[in-house]
């Protein structure tokens, strides 16, 4: 029924596509939850509160989906979104630093559950290394994380570390071959040509609450 | 030099768009930093990876900003977008769950930093109440939630519990008087009218990574 043109062209997707996608995902996840097949995009934007202008021109950077005046095959979008953001296949993780905010990631859902997995948390902190965590790893060496991400293929690093260190962590994970980086220490990372660093900033979600606090 | 024009109409300012000024604020912030104190929306989408006619967007949702073929005036856009935010005034969190995300959070710069302060921790289990946090506070008992919350002048609730006890937990901070959420438990959250609950998933930055690692 549906036919899926797939021309992607990765220069024109921003971040805030692929973040959108993810979104996007969630929606179609929900959806099946309830039992929907097949959704428009107007009653998709309705649902879940988004544009469907955008919807519509977000899916369009990925080819042609949907059919016209019936909408989009949930089940369909869904795997196809799946594939887009590459979860069709396992993806491994490594966290550096075992303080609070690493130990909980460590055994948080959507840090090791679906096709992301996490196979190391390490410290440098001498009194920090051998602690067993929630998740059942326990704290290995950081000077270990060469060896680490070449022995359990991973592809991921998450910085967790106190600011100060994290420039020096990120150029760690990089030398030992990873592409892309997670970066929760409050500062801003350089990243060598190749390597993408995304930092998190939690407090971005407070600052929408706060919008929402003073005009609603 | 500037005329700004301030009409907000909320109704149109999609959570999105509110997203989005956070990112511009941080953007300003960069440029001030860099002592850069006029900016075309050109120039901003190029410094920062940014779409300069989202941004032209976002911003007319808020009034008239910049002079034509002179840019924005960097230093009078931020504090306009900090207004808009609420960000011109403290807003004060208790976060209730003092397990390792909690903790975690409750001596986080974003969270206790700029205007945001964290003022309490509270957990339901007898064998944390009382233990210290990095950030100084004494974990205190969920029990307490209404009383702190009235004494404190609390406005933003955050949760960090196990997914099996937020939506009972959020109900108690509605019935407090909490208007905003922030859930980190990895569950849906409904709400009363009048009650805004985010969700945060951090799952969502590991798909953005996923996907470069899939096409770039």
């Amino acid at each position: 029924m549906t036919a899926y043109k797939r021309h992607i062209d990765n220069t024109a997707i921003s971040d805030l596509t692929v973040a959108r996608l993810s979104v996007y995902l969630r929606c179609m996840d929900r959806l099946l939850e309830l039992g929907i097949e097949t959704i428009s995009s107007q009653a998709l934007a309705d649902r879940f509160n988004l544009n469907s202008a955008q919807i519509r021109k977000d899916l369009a950077y990925f080819g042609e989906f949907g059919v016209r005046g019936v909408g989009y095959n949930v089940r369909e979008l869904r795997q196809y979104v799946v594939e887009i953001l590459g979860l069709d296949r396992e993806r491994r993780l490594i966290i550096v630093g075992a303080g609070n905010l690493g130990t909980a990631l460590c055994h948080y859902s959507g840090f090791s559950g679906g096709n992301f997995l996490v196979v190391g948390i390490l410290d440098s902190d001498p009194s920090r290394i051998g602690d067993p965590t929630p998740a059942g790893l326990l704290v290995e060496d950081a000077a270990r994380l060469g060896e680490i991400v070449t022995q359990r293929q991973v592809e991921i690093g998450v910085i967790t570390t106190p600011a100060s260190a994290a420039q020096s962590i990120s150029e760690k994970m990089a030398e030992a071959g990873l592409k892309v980086i997670l970066n929760f220490a409050p500062i801003r990372v350089r990243a060598d040509e190749g390597v993408l660093v995304k930092t998190v900033d939690l407090g971005v979600h407070l600052e929408e609450l706060s919008f929402h606090l003073t005009h609603v």
